[in-house]
């Protein structure tokens, strides 16, 4: 018994099987047949490795922005000068990946809590009697008194007052020179699959480069520095008219390597395109042109609580950041290998079809290729 | 010589191997294996093609998202009345994918900087060893100064005074009203690997509709106007509850698209459910309920710098963009078929086994199926 | 012909074709083939299935994360104290994934809209015509006037004044107590294709435990309460040297996922890492170290707006969230077995090649395996 085992593994490691084959000596069906399979290994080679990088397995990055606005900004109102710093225009102050310039603005001083007429065009009336007391409209000011004032012929509202007048906005935009303010971006993506991490700030691109380039699609694409008159360009925007109305740009960081090169290779391209808010675009965009958020100043003046409000139209930039990583991987490379076989086979069944079933001597062909077990009979 | 290997060539090109088969004619062994031939191939046709759409190549959207509060809250506490606008509780201002809408708050006015004793409950003493001077307490409001401060029975610290008295939180909610502020949320999405871009304003939602739209999950579920009551309920809390402890809501736009059909066929699902402090949830989410941070609006008295301290209690909106976009292509169709080819070999093994060790005439069909080489002696 | 048809069908069905086979008996190749084969089943088996799980398929997470900081700061300037709690150190207020702490500041009270010289360094000047009326500089603080100041030998803007001096960044930092703060982190994710939520708050986390835990990579890894100079030392900095210049943090909660054993097992783990301003990294990051930038608070003074600036050096936070879930799914399974089959195929290639052309009696076992058919002659 124990013999018989040995035998049984001896015999397994010392044979081994292989198809027998019939090899058809037929030039139509043989050139028929090496170009499927031609065709299908320069698909697995050409398209599978080569073109689509089948060998190698992708990651995508995880990584942090951090921004920086330098610039000032200027305007002069009936007189009165004053200039604007990064404290006074970037929302929000600390550098996130996704903050507002402001380039213009609608500014409401002094307001306090009190009693006063909506703005016209809202709450319109011609009596007390169109001002429900205590309601409220969704775009209104505030809550209603009740009362309809007749020097406006709107609603009296409980309201920061004066109540806000944004119905026209100022243009040309009040900071046309946000044009020439600078971004500087700093971005560091690690991929957790590979365990490499990169920043943006990359080799050659050091403190001495930074303090004086500006960044060029062509000249310096690796720049750090950004003019913002510069990416409403490159997004296809107008500045003027972004300013105006405000608008949202997203600039994209986009960091597409191969790892089977040198790590240094790795090296963000830049890329901006308009978010919302392009007045060229489909009417669907149209729906809701602009960018624009109120902001408030609170202050303490003969201990009443005011405030000055602005409506800030600006530009909102999204740093966005995007990755794909590759590299050679054995599963990905196997898999591809041995899906590449199956297709083989398929072939291989194809050219059989026409073997067996469409050539004029296809019961010869058929005759060599299979062998009948007469045991049909047998249940 | 040379005319070897054109002969070699003219070969390889003229011939074509095909597998010699044995035909078994059996009909329990037939019907078995069949039937598991045609189930792999439903399993690839039906599962793999039809199913899981095996045919397609995946890709996720890098998208961005602008959000725009509108509605006005009124408060009167002692007959002091005052309303509360888009400027006073949106935190932060500018529209973030992530913002709070306020609904409860405990005020603190007037803090200026000195000494006074601790709230009650912290920093507990009854005489001045028990008040370590220049101490913190990390749940603390200051600095210990070292005595011990009778009429409290609390320890003295330096800090913001008077500190903030958070024991009870208002209920019912200061702003009961924020059920009926709307929220307008603008997203839009690129799938880089396809070159497609969508917005939530899809086709048809235009100015017009937008004006006068309020979102519904049956009759208008693709209006980007949401009323904070209606998304509360739909994530399954109780606002009132919800408003007085605050809460975090996500509000998930799902773009799941099939680009095989035409583009405009892509239209946002949106998708609302709690994040943290579901009074109604188990105990591991019970263990921080509430969402609340403080905020301070700091302004200058009599050359005295003072504060307004505000705990807001309030509702926090996560816009959660979600996405998968599949598209036909070629690479895992082709994988999916090779691979399908890879387990109809397995179905031929299964009924090789069958065939050559279970049936009673198995040394039959062994010797039909191996030729055997007599050359076992050789080295 | 209908019996044609239905004896073709009952002919599919009860026969089964398996391919002819050469059994051939040779130890040496029969050795080296089994090997082959043993390789390539223990690959798909060792490392497909069991190292590289191929039979699972995976998911990442979108997620919500909420922070809240707590401790407080005291500074003694010139015998004036004062503390910093959490509405005074932490931007933005709300519990953001991403906000910094403050850990040093340059502080400028009371400046006004005004004409002052710049600040030394900057716009250097010996007379008038060095300084252009109406222009600026990029990294100056104002617009010029024309005039140059003896005084300071630097021109006059029109500015925020006095201008911010910001030559001297104080060491050691003002708030070195930061140290001692602490970080709550709550953190919630989704994994859609699995339909699984979980929070890091999870099964054993409850008020209790956290009401009195502090992080501790191997004490307390689940403890979502973090000292900030527990973070800073994890993460490979020098904590005075960070708080003086500013730095940025990345908190990494990391859930790996396997959804084949129970729902409870997947639990976070937190990483910490440097994302810039690390000392010790090479030139390239020394491009740019530290994190600032500038925060102001107005108000408003005897009518005329003033503001405190603030040039805030602190530590930011990034909380990054990642996720890989995995689970048992049929296609990869089955696709994995497929290639499988196919570079057995592969293996049965390589044999072949070994039997039919390196063998001495290679003539012996190519006409065992093949049948030619005498048909060449044929078109």
């Amino acid at each position: 018994m124990k013999n018989q085992i040995t035998n049984a593994i001896s015999d397994f490691f010392f044979e081994y099987e292989t198809p027998r084959q019939v090899l058809v000596r037929n030039r139509r069906v043989g050139v028929v047949c090496r170009i499927i399979q031609l065709g299908v290994l320069a698909y697995i080679i050409g398209w599978v490795f080569i073109y689509e990088k089948g060998y190698q397995s992708t990651d995508i990055a995880v990584g942090s922005v951090f921004t920086k606005m330098k610039g000032v900004g200027y305007t002069s109102i009936n007189g009165s000068e004053r200039v604007w710093d990064v404290a006074d225009y970037v929302f929000p102050s600390q550098g996130d990946a996704s903050f507002v310039v402001m380039t213009n603005y609608i500014i409401t001083e002094g307001q306090k809590m009190g009693k006063c007429p909506e703005l016209h065009g809202k709450h319109n009336c011609s009596s007390n009697a169109d001002c429900e007391g205590g309601s409220f409209k969704r775009t209104g000011h505030g809550q209603m008194t009740g009362e309809c004032v007749k020097e406006t012929k709107t609603c009296q509202v409980l309201a920061w007052c004066p109540v806000e007048d944004d119905l026209v906005i100022p243009d040309p935009p009040m900071l046309m020179s946000a044009e020439n303010y600078t971004l500087f971006i700093k971005n560091s993506v690690t991929f957790p699959l590979f365990g490499v991490s990169r920043s943006n700030l990359v080799e050659g691109i050091d403190a001495g480069y930074i303090s004086k380039c500006l960044y060029h699609p062509e000249n310096a694409p690796l720049c750090p520095i950004f003019r913002l008159g510069d990416i409403v360009k490159l997004s296809g925007f107008n500045f003027e008219t972004i300013a105006t109305v405000g608008g949202a740009i997203g600039v994209v960081v986009d960091w597409t390597c191969n790892f089977d090169v040198a790590v240094t290779h790795c090296k963000p391209k830049y890329a901006f395109h308009g978010l919302y808010g392009n007045p060229t675009e489909t009417d669907k965009a149209r729906a809701s042109v602009g960018y624009n958020f109120r902001y408030a100043k609170h202050y303490m003046e003969d201990s009443i609580p005011k405030r000055t409000l602005l409506k800030v139209f600006g530009i909102r930039f999204d740093i966005i950041v995007q990755s794909l990583a590759r590299k050679f991987d054995i599963i990905p490379t196997l898999t591809a290998i041995g899906s590449g076989v199956g297709i083989f086979g398929v072939a291989t069944v194809v050219c059989d079809l026409v073997l067996l079933y469409l050539l004029p001597k296809r019961a010869f062909y058929k005759n060599m290729k299979f062998k009948y077990t007469d045991t049909h009979a047998q249940k």
